[in-house]
């Protein structure tokens, strides 16, 4: 079997959740060692016995027997470590965004390219099954032509304000996966945007300066379009779905529920309540993209979703805000 | 267009469902008369004052115009009204049972077999959209050669006790239906019957010498068979439901809710409840069972469902009755 | 029972359920004349034998017998129409959309407030037992906040291309609809529209001057917003949904199918379409909002849709068609 | 961390999933060793570079540092490598069932007991997320008395021949699982059986001395009954179902499908299959057991399932056997 080494830069809940994936399943990806900033190493040490860990994460890039680098550090520290990943000629497996400046992202993508570096972004929801087989579906000509994508994401809650404020708002933070899943879904580029931004779950977001519920409309260079609403905060837990028109038919991709017990009493008919947790949601998908990535690096398999298309939904994100604040369409070519 | 002249016979709710619907969507129906023993006249003009009822059932039977009778009288008078209408020679329409005796069913159908009668029994769920889609589903042989039936019948609350005593019993009463469904679905006939019968609901049942619950195993000639549960109060409404499970696939059967909302909440999804009156749930059913009748009469069309039906589920009824008091099953050849 | 007069102008297809269903359910409607400019009077005396029959709906609107009038004659006489029945000092029922002019719209709603004629609007999708308990629920707090109103209505099939350069175009025949609904189920006014017109079903339409394919984004005076996605071919039926996001949950509104059989096989779960004729689909409502327009004349009970809630649709109408046209978001106080 | 010492005898398909999952997620157990009496060490070696390998089971249990057995060796020798572990003084964790013969079973159980060795019979079902559900809603109350459960069991299709020839029978083989889960969710015993055995699918397997359809009631001590309905063939996968009906409501558990998309066309409504290979649809159960026999050892938890339970499934099956030979309904007392 062939082997490359790994190592992971930010051991926080999604660093954490590649690391065990691939302990757990890619005994082709050694994990050679893990750097932390901030976390304790005695904790580290405790959790994984046989683990090497440093505190700096220079200390990876520059080590030569490491191949590839998984970057789950703070969003604004990705553009550094992608620097380095792309100076010490290491593959690299980011979360997203890239950065948040459109600017920055698109200088790093190029790097990327130049240097024939692989450079993968964590847009893990299109390697969750569901989406996966809607995806499959649709290239399979199984509903005709697309004319309609309609995507409903909402989280369960607000995150803590704090957040908010560094998150880079809405758009950049949350509605990425968006604008993500529905270039993938329709497999064409976005050539119009618009959207409205309110505040409609709490007024402290107005205060941080942010949004909590978006309404965003994406038209296609074929006039087909896709219809986006967010929302901080479902009651009912993560609302995750999407719903795909064509000449020949619909797909729709439902949520997941906790459990499958349908309990019927004097009341009513009563169902389980949507995965209210992203790491839940999402578990399948977070080992599905490591397995692309792994086999990307062992057998040379494409990629399947790289720096470019980090760089076109920060595109749409950018687009997505100054339509709001212009109160009208944006082209794309208007943003770049 | 042709047209036929009915009369009705026992102005009940049954009775005045028929009644509206001939009315109301079978202008070739001419409803000539309506009888009722008890009914008070006086209501009866205030609600249809354009048509003509009478206190004796006789005097229907004695008209001459008269083509068909419609009998919704209690089953305890559905022997004498039947043995009426066949010595007038009228055609005929009879809620189920014919008679809760097998002796009498027996005698009553080879008569009007033999005197050319149309005996229709209102076996209505056979006419339900629903049930006649599951059939035309089997009978095209969508589930190739079906091996086992399921019906679950339960009804929404106990009826009065003193209802229960005059019932003839759960099988009798309740549970013929489903043993005329088995018949249908099957299109074959039952060969043993093994029954266990409980009271389960309130132990008052058994002091009216009922039952509430039942379980019946029908085995058919051929080997396949056809489970029915049935219990006399589910909080939840009414239950009818069926599963036919075939060589080359299954079929279910789902109940009919109230409507068609779906509410998310932070307790979980609910649905509303199935519909909880028999006379809503199968609406549809009493409509096209009497369009049949009405074809049959007017243009000649073949009975869908007759007297022999009637005395075959009699039949499973007694013998699930006997296999209840023996503890073992009993053939239906044991029976006549 | 006290009875009221009624008479019917336009004997079409919507015309015969409206007139069935007064002569079915409502006996305290009296039928008392049906005027048709086109209808072969024979034909029409073979299908309702008892009934006048004029060719000339003057001779309705001269009656002094006639207290009410159901407008169901093509969009272009609606206006006339209406003016003899104010003239007339008859009530009236008509078809949406009031006329294709929204200025005639407005002084026709405003005449007949002055004569204190009541003046419903077919908006029969309010009275759907679906629709109708999502907007009880809804009123009733179980989903707090509205903040989001989701319509996805398609229809089956193009209709023909003489009748879709006749139609007003898709917002005022078809989305007229939906925008009534979103007022309806949000309880709320309109401040800006913006909306796309795509043609994506057949470059047919385009020649006809239309468009084929609609989205619409309404924004209401408090922030919340709904969006409306139309397409004038959905291979898989009449798709008619509705979902609505608040602060406490959410409530959807799911498609009515033609059975409720699932087929299991070796090739998937199988369930069968959503109604696709709207006749079939609506056949509850339209019964509905008649009970409701003869109650309001009978027993004097408010009017649940009336001219002004035509005129309001109307406006939203006008103004989608200008925002497609602008490109732009349009203030609904743009408009009128 | 308390640690315990692990060996599996055994490494076929189940082996192999408790080991992996042995590894992945539980540090507390320390696989120590494996066996197999034809599993190549080569192959193993391969697969499991790290771990110690052994062609001879007695080898485990001679070894002083295991402290429990994971048994997953044929049916045949389950009661030689328990005599084995009860010997050596080993807890142990075996599939089921214990043995084909009655009389064995019950002395190994005994024996156990005796010894005070925890036995943990892999009834994995009880595990089952979804299924564990309805066992919590039950036990709270939520559908009040328990009244009647209904096992739906299809597997996907006939296993080879030979292997039914070795297998103990339906009833022992397969249908035991639906035993134990009809006493788990009853939290009842059962007093009397009676059981249909046909031979529906394919006729070879009369020939083969089984059958291939089957039809059980079970009669609880109170009244309350289970219908278990299995078949070795369902067209469209794995059809592995529990509805549990009470007084105060109903539990439905559905089928685990292979995905979440519905897909509308011009022909229907379509969804995936539910799971087709038990490692599949129960892979979260297995899981789930091992937890429990891991915590059970490691923190002295109670066992959740043990010896007794698998006794008295199997006390069942041969009731059931008994009952289709003699054509009655069989009493529990009557077997022991």
């Amino acid at each position: 079997m062939k082997k490359i080494n790994i190592a992971i830069v930010g051991i926080g809940r999604i660093g954490k959740i590649h690391l065990n994936n691939m302990l757990r399943y890619f005994p082709e990806a050694n994990v050679l060692a893990v750097a932390d900033l901030n976390y304790p190493i005695a904790d580290f040490k405790k959790e994984f016995p046989n683990l090497s860990f440093s505190s700096d994460p220079a200390e990876l890039f520059a080590n030569k027997q490491v191949d590839a680098v998984v970057i789950c550090t703070p969003t604004s520290s990705h553009a550094a470590m992608i620097e380095m990943a792309i100076q010490s000629g290491k593959h690299l497996f980011c979360e997203k965004p890239v950065d948040l400046s459109l600017q920055r992202t698109k200088v790093l993508v190029e790097k990327a390219e130049a240097a024939g570096i692989k450079m993968m972004l964590g847009f893990n929801r299109r390697f969750d099954p569901d989406f996966l087989t809607a995806y499959k579906n649709i290239r399979s000509g199984r509903i005709g032509d697309v004319q309609v994508v309609k995507i409903t994401s909402r989280d369960p809650g607000l995150p803590p304000l704090e957040y908010i404020k560094n998150s880079g708002g809405l758009f950049m933070d949350m509605a990425i996966h968006d604008f993500d899943m529905a270039r993938y879904l329709m497999g064409k580029e976005v050539k119009e945007v618009y959207a409205k931004g309110l505040v409609l779950v709490d007024p402290k977001v107005k205060e941080a300066g942010d949004i909590d519920t978006a309404l965003t409309n994406l038209l296609f260079e074929d006039g087909s379009y896709a219809v986006i609403d967010n929302s901080r905060k479902a009651v009912y837990g993560y609302d995750q779905r999407v719903e795909v028109f064509g000449s020949k038919g619909m797909i729709q991709v439902e949520n997941n529920l906790h459990n499958r017990n349908v309990v019927f009493d004097s009341e009513g008919i009563h169902q389980s309540l949507p995965l209210d947790f992203f790491m839940d949601r999402y578990a399948a998908s977070y080992l599905n993209e490591m397995r692309y990535f792994v086999d990307s690096l062992v057998n040379q398999a494409p990629l399947p979703v790289g720096g470019l298309d980090g760089l076109k939904a920060t595109l749409i994100a950018v687009a997505a805000k100054k339509s709001v604040e212009e109160g009208r369409p944006v082209l794309i070519s208007e943003i770049s």
